[in-house]
């Protein structure tokens, strides 16, 4: 993915993950330097209705409104931080 | 949680997301320095079965055999690395 493209996207990702993609709440997970695969298997997840509990329904009116290749840049994004 | 007994625990899941939470394979998150209560979401849902896709049905294997005590003495432990 493209990193910067990534990062232009990230801004509604910050809100709950933190500017630098470390999170300032307990249940919001941290990003920076997560997998990049993992990441994008994630948010395909979310996309695709297949996580429940949590922040699952959150996350998956945030994951809907994302393309594939928004997805992959998030994921090079974070991955690289 | 008590990291030392998630430690302990910790010995099935150093196969997958490496001995100090930084896995060596693409598709495994890293665990190290997650947030606490996140993991613990995690495993939760995963133990439910509220996950599918990607390694889902693998972690939700793993998750099934721990109690509540482990899944938070694991959290404690990862979060604290």
């Amino acid at each position: 993915g493209d990193a910067a493209a990534g990062k232009a996207k990230s801004a509604m990702c910050a809100a709950c993950h933190g500017q630098d993609g470390v999170s300032m709440v307990p249940m919001y997970p941290n990003l920076k330097g997560q997998k990049e695969q993992y990441l994008i298997s994630s948010l395909k997840a979310y996309k695709a209705g297949q996580r429940q509990g949590g922040m699952a329904s959150t996350m998956q009116g945030m994951a809907s409104g994302l393309s594939d290749a928004d997805i992959e840049n998030l994921a090079a994004y974070y991955s690289g931080l």
